[in-house]
């Protein structure tokens, strides 16, 4: 069959199906019914066995690199820098069954309808399901050592919340974590990375979309800020004489719609998720608070005048409330913006399907984000019923699988003729 | 020597140091140096004993009644309503050296200088030490067994954080909790009682002036109270399909200032001293804070127009964030106005002395509150240097503590004649 003649080619839905729920049968716990495959635990590496014994079934060869990813090429017989797909199949501690694992799933079966109709694409498309993206030790591991971001230092030293080293894990199961670094690929030798992933959030939900189109994945800062002052007597200090710490955190917290909306765009986000008041006792003004300070946009001259804002901000209230106040950031990632080619080439596939889609931004980091350093990405998005993600109440419609498994076969067709 | 004749009477300064500093070593931690008389503890038996020595030192007969009480009476020779004069010596953990304390060895020097010059008072003159003030078992013990506020039940269930029962940790050193019913005295047989106390808060301190005198106590309640949202990604979920139950405590903390100013007095105080905000993770929009609230005023009707506006604010804000949002009142305590005539008598006093003196409510709760819901009372306040009190750090200037011990003496020997 020639891709041309693929019009008409759909993604076989059962098929999908028994694979998640086979899938969402490893590391599950019975008592809370979440899916505990962490990565690189016992259950994962049976995870990654699954997959590589459903590549074999699928008439593919499955592959294992020096960072566990795994991966199969539906072969085009030439040298083209190929296409490829994916996501990963660890999870966080207690989740459900589709974060990451669809994606994987999906471009499973992708690579599965090509191969059965005996197309020979016009560039190699490869599958990869990447090793611990949600983190255990770090995340995005399998990403970047296939982007080339790893180095013997840190993989030498990555180690889990229980001190548990990413080397002594992996040499539990007879792998040498050294080998991490041979995951790296050349850029040159890639097309382009498109990754299909659940939302994680109630957008494509609320406006009952069956598929978003990302366009840009946002970039992150997070900061951990204090603020100190005096604890007092809750009853004998008067309102005049105080340095309440936990009213300075709540000034800040009440200026943040206006901050986002003098220097952010529609796409920022900000939120306090985390915060310690101390002592915290009821009848003590709170002479010190700690707390957290995540925020998020596409753009990096966005991000940076948001920072900007909030030190200002900070800093005056500090000073207004006679309070010392100090922030150290822990975290950074750069925003990627999407390939226009592959975005573009997924919107055409989505109008030749049909598919009412959203173009949007993804506000969560996913492998396709550390991918689009190197390389062009483009991912899909399906619905997340009610937002939710990272629990065992995870859903998605089994039509909108179906619909954005469609849009990436489709996509993935176009992109490798 | 009669009273008329004691007008050039004073304390002997020396005195009171030494025994401040005699009982400041009972309980003293060399660690922290704190002191950890909690109430009937071994160190706060020690404290008791030495009390009675020194009670048996100046001549006088120590009395413990069933509430473990110490108390010692300088007699008049008639039957007329007593004067009673105190404060305790139990102590917080981690203890300064003058909170409740002040008041008992102030106390004692009185009575110790009217005895030495023979002074025969109008009326009984009578020390009184309560038990467990600070709370080890619930706070106020003495002072309400004292003022019949006691009843079996709550006598025999009284435990400490531990578990401990009032009634075992009584029965270890050889008393019968029970006993304490028996503390209660007939309030037609009290004139007044009057208070010496550090102010542990900064208002006299910042003024400069050496002694305050209380004309009202402030009463106060607390809330426990919860606001429930919806935890979700921080990334992936737009501000506003939120519903962020911290930025609802952020904004309901900002209003606290205009709901004061509206609805309280000079002498409102509006708390936020204890905050839990879950899941706690920096990349989650919090779905639940709970929190507590003290609101503290001298006047009851102001209490309650307090409670009201702020119930209207948090279900405004519930309401327009679409968080739910419930309170338990944790504890309420009425204000007690001090006697008009105790007030005038301290007055005139410090007048005669020439002492700067500040009229000023207490905010924190005292033996004299629960003393004022029987018998008139009145307070004396020295300087807590910074405010500082409940720590090692609490101190008052020796000058400031002749100056409250001289204003106590004649404030006695005014009422007593």
């Amino acid at each position: 069959m020639s891709i041309a003649a693929t019009k008409q080619l759909r993604v076989q839905l059962e098929r999908i199906k028994t694979d998640i729920l086979e899938l969402a049968e490893l590391g599950r716990d019975p008592a809370d019914k979440g899916i505990y495959r962490m990565a690189f635990t016992d259950a994962d590496m049976q995870g990654k066995q699954w997959l590589q014994d459903r590549i074999k079934a699928a008439g593919l060869t499955p592959q294992l690199d020096g960072a566990l990813n795994i991966s199969a090429v539906l072969e085009s017989g030439n040298d083209k820098p190929r296409i490829m797909v994916g996501s990963h199949i660890d999870t966080v501690p207690c989740a459900g069954a589709l974060d990451g694992t669809l994606g994987v799933v999906v471009g499973l079966e992708c690579l599965r309808c090509m191969k059965e109709q005996g197309i020979r694409p016009g560039r190699d498309v490869e599958l990869i399901a990447f090793s611990d993206e949600e983190g255990r030790f770090g995340g995005m591991f399998g990403s970047q050592s296939v982007a080339g971001q790893m180095n013997p230092g840190a993989v030498a030293t990555m180690k889990d919340l229980n001190g548990i080293l990413l080397s002594d894990e992996l040499k539990r199961h007879g792998y040498d974590a050294r080998y991490a670094l041979d995951a790296a690929r050349d850029p040159e030798s890639i097309a382009g990375y498109l990754e299909l992933h659940i939302e994680q959030g109630p957008v494509l939900d609320r406006l009952k979309k069956p598929v978003g189109i990302v366009d840009e994945i946002t970039g992150l800062f997070t900061w951990a800020v204090r603020l100190r002052g005096e604890a007092n007597h809750a009853g004998t200090t008067p309102m005049d004489m105080r340095n309440d710490a936990f009213m300075g955190l709540a000034e800040f917290a009440n200026e943040l719609p206006r901050i986002l909306e003098e220097n952010g765009s529609d796409r920022s986000r900000a939120t306090i998720g985390k915060a310690q008041i101390m002592p915290g006792a009821a009848n003590t003004v709170p002479g010190l608070v700690e707390f957290s300070l995540d925020v998020r946009d596409t753009s990096e001259v966005v991000l940076d005048e948001l920072a900007a804002a909030l030190r200002k901000a900070l800093s005056a209230i500090a000073r207004r409330r006679n309070l010392m106040f100090d922030f150290e950031q822990m975290s950074y990632l750069q925003p990627v913006k999407c390939s226009d080619l592959i975005v573009n080439r997924v919107i055409e596939q989505a109008n030749h399907l049909g598919l009412s889609y959203l173009k949007m931004p993804s506000g969560a980091a996913h492998d396709a984000q550390i991918m689009g350093r190197i390389v062009p990405v483009g991912m899909v998005f399906v619905p997340s019923k009610k937002g939710q993600s990272h629990s065992p109440a995870e859903w998605t419609a089994w039509s909108d699988i179906e619909a954005g498994a469609n849009l990436m076969l489709h996509a993935i067709l176009s992109m490798a003729d």
